[in-house]
């Protein structure tokens, strides 16, 4: 990681204490750490802090396992499974990640999949990794059911995220990381731990009525992007990470926060390949593209056309100068969890 | 292909003489008929006999290559590479697809790039070859400028579509073929060709303003499903399709009816894999999800919820059968193009 603000660096310490306090061994504790401290950085707060409780909750539940037995079965040089054993979704990713990046490295294409994971938190956390390395990558992961099919009355997919990365040529990697519904769930569950408004247009409540109270739209519906498109996509992640997988799928992954009778099994899928396999000069390649794109002429009160990942990273360098923000509400979780 | 009425395969015989006669291969103007063909069977009309004359005309003005010498290059038993020679596209994505097969059945895993390629028609065309090998297949490929990125005046990226299919254990497959487009350029087109109007909230005139006029719409710019996410993924595919293959991309696609200053040299992206590469009863999982996303509570006025590919392949069963309708504009291309 970045050099942080000392104050963010005694943060991240805490946590490591907590989940070492919960039973996650040194080096799980610090990736766990790693990644909600980097989801507040970017300013994803709904994967961040906001969630430490629950998972600590997890493990006390006994349906995270702090002691996993994590197995990484080889099918080829390129593709590998990987059977989480009810991690965190944190450990089992990182394993994925890093794994995908070997089998790219050594073949050009990694096909990585993960079942028997939880919740990992930002897909474009692990995306960063691969492009770092000079890898494209494409990763896919199901969720808790929060999206109702085209056609549907009830929820039944995960906001189930598309990401991918690819190097730039330049230091700031091109991350696209977007859920297929209109508004993120973490963003829901943030705004509601908070006593925030949604915006309108984006969740139904349990009726079917639009609704901007998020604690209404988290027991109701989310719209999915673009009608049927949205939908297909959503459904064509719950494949790619649940049945291909072995993870759960068709509404199965328990949501985290409300339901502990059992593990999640949650799916993930990590594709990666090497940018050079085609062309030589694949770097000058996108830097061109990109900078075709942002000469484009502007809308009124654009000043820049950006590209995904783009404002991450300058929300990122920014409030890695600064301390990290916490709520009322996190700094009472992280004192009844430290003690 | 399947038996159809014997005035469509009259009029595909029409086709394949018409393309012989404008140079092509018996083989490569049996492909090509095929395609366009089933296009208008499953109700694709924007990307079926609409097409012919420009097809021709290109090849007339020397920017298609009758007669190409396609050459692939094999990276791995898993990637290869196949340099299209400015083929008609159905011929490159033909050969493509079966490379992809081919890499997949053999390493379980198959990553096929095309540069110098040239409009193809329907993705999903091609990934229903794969899905009937068993294999789950993803495929990009970028097209003419026709959406503005997030923040710009002028399109720049194509209607780019993604793709995304799987075999359901049922005869009928799961084809994902959407374009991020919130309408498909050949819709538009067709519209255009037969004085029709298209929905409002779709696409800009030239000056930015909201049109349903066809013709003004292909003048101006086409809206992106969903702002910044649909921009991001229509960016994703130039990138998979057009940065890393070594196809056209930023905008620099030609437009196949209206600019013959040279080819398209189009970009495609195809990747394929086995569905049991983690998990024994693909089959059975598969066809359980779509069980219980059937079985949701559907909206009021819904009868049934389909997946994606469903309602095609019953256009495709129903027009079989049928002799297929052409429109006065595509009577007299063909008796033009015949004599």
């Amino acid at each position: 990681m970045e050099k942080v603000n000392l104050k963010t660096e005694n943060l991240k310490k805490d946590i490591i204490k907590i989940f070492k306090k919960f039973g996650l061994s040194n080096n799980h504790a610090l990736i766990s750490a790693n990644a909600l401290i980097n989801a507040e950085l970017v300013g994803a707060y709904g994967h961040g802090l906001t969630r430490l409780k629950m998972y600590c909750d997890r493990i006390s539940k006994k349906v995270i396992n702090p002691k996993p037995k994590i197995k990484i079965k080889k099918i080829s040089q390129s593709i590998s499974h990987i059977d989480a054993n009810n991690s965190i979704g944190f450990v089992a990713a990182d394993i994925a990640i890093k794994k995908a990046i070997q089998n790219a490295k050594k073949t050009g294409v990694g096909l990585v999949a993960v079942k028997n994971s939880g919740h990992y938190g930002l897909s474009g956390y692990y995306a960063e990794q691969a492009v770092k390395k000079n890898l494209i990558t494409m990763i896919y992961t199901n969720a808790p059911p929060a999206v109702a099919p085209h056609g549907a009355l009830k929820s039944l997919f995960g906001t189930n995220p598309i990401c991918f990365g690819t190097p730039t040529g330049s230091k700031i990697p091109f991350i696209l990381d977007t859920s297929i519904s209109m508004i993120n769930r973490g963003k829901i569950r943030f705004a509601a731990k908070n006593n925030k408004k949604i915006p309108d247009g984006v969740a139904l409540d349990k009726f079917g009525k639009i609704t901007t109270d998020p604690k209404k739209a988290l027991q109701g519906v989310q719209l999915p992007i673009a009608g049927f498109r949205g939908s297909g996509l959503a459904w064509m992640v719950d494949i790619l990470s649940g049945v291909l997988t072995g993870g759960n799928h068709a509404g199965r992954v328990k949501d985290p926060f409300d339901d502990f009778s059992g593990p999640q099994n949650i799916g993930h899928l990590f594709i990666t390949f090497k940018t050079n396999l085609f062309v030589k000069n694949y770097n000058n390649r996108i830097k061109n593209n990109i900078k075709k794109v942002k000469r484009l002429p502007k809308i009124k009160g654009v000043k820049e056309i950006v590209y995904p990942g783009q404002n991450k990273y300058k929300r990122f360098k920014m409030n890695s100068k600064k301390e990290i923000k916490l709520t009322e509400v996190i700094k009472k979780d992280l004192e009844l969890l430290k003690n």
